[in-house]
């Protein structure tokens, strides 16, 4: 059937051309996944993220207007619900945020609508020691932002919360 | 020694009388751990649930001012992040609040303070068929309310979120 020939032609070159600028994407960034590592740190999204635990919600205000939800993994959690500085090694927080909208069936409640960012926190003491211990990554749409907004993070932190072992978010009761 | 023999008396009549009490509450409510089962629906806050997965944080306004959570299990979070409604039976929604208050080191953002009620939605089509297939908790410091209260839960939902399943949280993305 030389129609469908021509269609799998047709379809073939992009495919090729995707698979290609994957890989160039890989290979720039030093790392397997490493579309989406940040600049800097080289953190990535981390697989599964968005079924780990609640550590805490958050409202942020103007300009933003955003819904916060910021989640760990195991280490992350039981570090947090104690209380206890410094995380330890393996450390994993992810910031989720959306704009916030007004609920459409209730009133006085705001709810989530579009997903902005996603910020993660690993901590590796090691690695990371000229920055607290933390590596960080910030990114919109799965991919990262630019390195001169990465350059800020740990900046802010450390002048924030120092004494907590640079984590904002406490663990909600 | 009669002095400590008279003080073991003493105690053992209120501890006699409370356990009496949980025995009448339970029978009351028809579950083993009555204690803590909500009026009308004999629904209780169920284990392990601030460890399950985040569906979506919400902002509650005025007069509560409150930030809030809702969590679901595994059959929750599933039909959530489809979308599709009516939930299964064995559904189970559980609703986190704390009060909103200010960051203590980030001003533009609000973060949980006080924890206030625990909300939960137990889906079972046939036990709470009078009630779209819902039966609801709320408690505070893990102890329901009143029944005046729980009456008004159903009609709330039935008259907002109908079309949804009697459900106002949607899955965050």
């Amino acid at each position: 059937m030389p129609s469908d020939l021509r269609k799998g032609r047709r379809l073939l070159i992009p495919a090729v051309l995707v698979a290609a600028g994957l890989a160039v994407a890989a290979a720039g960034a030093g790392q397997g996944d490493a579309k989406s590592a940040s600049p800097i740190f080289g953190v990535t999204v981390p697989d599964g993220y968005r079924s780990w635990q609640l550590i805490a919600p958050a409202l942020e205000g103007e300009p933003l207007n955003e819904l916060r939800a910021v989640v760990g993994n195991d280490i992350a959690v039981r570090a947090s619900a104690r209380g206890t500085v410094p995380f330890p090694d393996g450390t994993v927080l992810v910031k989720l945020a959306w704009k916030r909208v007004p609920s459409p069936e209730f009133e006085p409640a705001t709810v989530p609508g579009r997903a902005t960012t996603v910020q993660v926190m690993v901590k590796d003491a090691t690695r990371y020691a000229a920055t607290g211990g933390w590596g960080f990554g910030r990114f919109i749409d799965g991919e990262p932002v630019d390195e001169a907004q990465h350059e800020t993070c740990f900046a802010c932190h450390e002048a924030r919360v120092k004494d907590r072992d640079f984590v904002f978010t406490r663990y909600a009761p």
